[in-house]
């Protein structure tokens, strides 16, 4: 019954200790992001970032998603299940992001021979995303050097990506998040891998999404995209990893994913 | 191991007794609640309502869903995440059930400065609602004494709503049902607080909209709108604790409410 | 401590045995399944695909659905809460689907009484889906003798509908499932009765849903449409057994459910 000493404790996670400090902010500020997101996915998006502490907001009219990002703290445009909506209401909701100096992420899902959204995709870069994040195929075919995925899925390695990604972050000055087996985080300069997370993240539905709304959460309350980015990273790969030493299968893993990042880091801040 | 007597179990719930025969009339009716509801919550709304005992519909087309309100026993209108097809359908909508004599209720989730949905909040106030339910800074701004809140949360406290909700339900006719820490169902005369339910209620997407849907399953049995609305706060309060005290985050929390509506009161029916 | 002989293990489950090899296709082969599906239920279609081992894609604007279908290896179309978006993508992503030889199934959800999905899904029955899938009361109505169900669900036991089942496989030459207490499964020819599932499976929003785009994923795989409908029936149900006998309401059910996707058959694999 010796009395616990700092050296008896488990080393913490130290990918997480690094990002420790973007995730306590986020639980602290509770930023509020708003999300034009697949709609399959919304209500993973809307829970995850709740469970993150962050609040979500999602209205994808033209009519009403321009004036309501006056009030948010960072915008998440996501183009899968793209609706007629959402193809009117993007365009104008960036540009009031734009204008107002908010924070602001690109997920190009399934760009490539999608004839709406990969016009809208390559325009949205002028608009100079503070963070692009997407899978390889989605960043080949940005940088113009891809065919695309068939779906949402990616079809070239993340490693493969990183010249495409570096060239994007040229373009838009910001950082781009390249999500595989290994994750990579990089802007014109700086590149960083993560090899965290868990094979069962990609047997639910919209955690790419929601990897998406996250970062928008992240950059919201930390100015360095690279970082809000690798924050963001790692908080779903970590809460991955613990959700996969707790589920049975897809179904347990969403839930336990939820709870994970809630949980996730909370001991590196004490 | 004497044998169990009456008077060895627990005590019934108070709170769940006087609300007990509302929520025995719904299992026993499955009423169709006829929702056109935010798009992110329509999967807790409708599946909320499966676990009540209540059955889900949900169309929004001005081409099709004030003709399939003429088969439902109520209809609930929630403004979250309104689309165009929302705006299109919902003023016919509400008409036909008006016309049809279905009892219905108006859900004015995060009006304020969206300029879409604030005025249409305002003008179905004209169409006398059977229960109005929001938070706090929603029924302030229906009453025309505030500015709103930043999305769907609330940001000023239930009780600072009274006045507001007394004032709207003396409009309508109706009753009003303020959802917060502190739960206040009245209507004009009238006046219940209700001080139930958990905090993780508020971590999960969507469990204000369904509130209102579960209200409208409520009224479709009940003739009171006051006790229509005090059953459903009261089923979902305590479904939340019940969860709450099961659960190791809000995914879990989730699922563990969806048991919890199948499970609550049916101990006071017996 | 005898090792185990294979006479010791338990029987593998006759039904599950028949239709096992459908599942170990779609397993071994992921096909790629677009879905124009409810709004509602969409997250649990997808998140059923991929419990699967089938890769869901979803997008029904007229601007993108149809150009996206040339890569899916089989298409599913559901009519619940169909939107606009919808209803004027789906005509032209059915043209496509045919015309490339892509199997498709038609899920004519809540037919009946709906002023625009009943004429469409009559409609697209000249587009000879391999597979319809439906309830009772809305094989009724597509076979010209029932006058549909309140909402999505069965007003008819599913061998009543047994003779319009077999009339609607005549018109379209491919295979009809009638999802009930007992599904039947036929062509114009042959019809097998499934006795098996879960009453919980009624408890949660879309599994219905799930059933027609699972359908499809099996299409993809198995030349022969009933066949294919049956593997999928069988499935669903199996899994709903399992999660029954896992969970302790609805909300645990469709947590279990998913799992169940990913776990029935698996041992008859081996």
């Amino acid at each position: 019954m010796t009395p616990t000493t700092p050296q008896d404790r488990p080393s913490p996670d130290p990918d997480l200790a690094e990002v420790a400090p973007v995730l306590a902010a986020v639980r602290a500020q509770a930023p509020l992001v708003h999300c034009l997101t697949a709609t399959v996915s919304m209500a993973l998006v809307a829970d995850g970032l709740l469970a993150a502490g962050a609040r979500p907001m999602m209205t994808e009219t033209a009519a009403e998603a321009p004036v309501l990002t006056t009030v948010a703290d960072a915008l998440s445009i996501n183009l899968g299940t793209l609706s007629t909506d959402g193809m009117d209401g993007i365009p104008a909701t960036v540009e009031v992001a734009v204008r107002e100096g908010r924070p602001w992420v690109l997920d190009p899902t399934a760009v490539g021979i999608a004839p709406v959204r990969t016009p809208l995709a390559r325009s949205l870069l002028t608009q100079r995303p503070t963070v692009v994040r997407g899978n390889a195929s989605e960043l080949l075919v940005l940088a113009g050097s891809g065919a695309g995925g068939r779906g949402a899925d990616a079809t070239d390695p993340a490693e493969a990506a990183a010249d495409a990604a570096r060239a994007v972050a040229a373009r838009t000055g910001g950082a781009v998040a390249v999500s595989g087996a290994v994750d990579v985080v990089c802007d014109a300069r700086r590149s960083r891998r993560v090899d965290r997370g868990a094979a069962l993240l990609t047997r639910v539905t919209g955690t790419g999404c929601l990897l998406g709304a996250l970062t928008a959460a992240c950059t919201a309350v930390c100015e360095d995209p690279v970082e809000a980015a690798l924050a963001a990273t790692v908080w779903l790969d970590v809460a991955g990893e613990l959700a996969a030493g707790r589920a049975a299968g897809p179904g347990s893993f969403r839930m336990h994913l939820l709870d994970a990042l809630d949980e996730v880091g909370r001991e590196v801040e004490r």
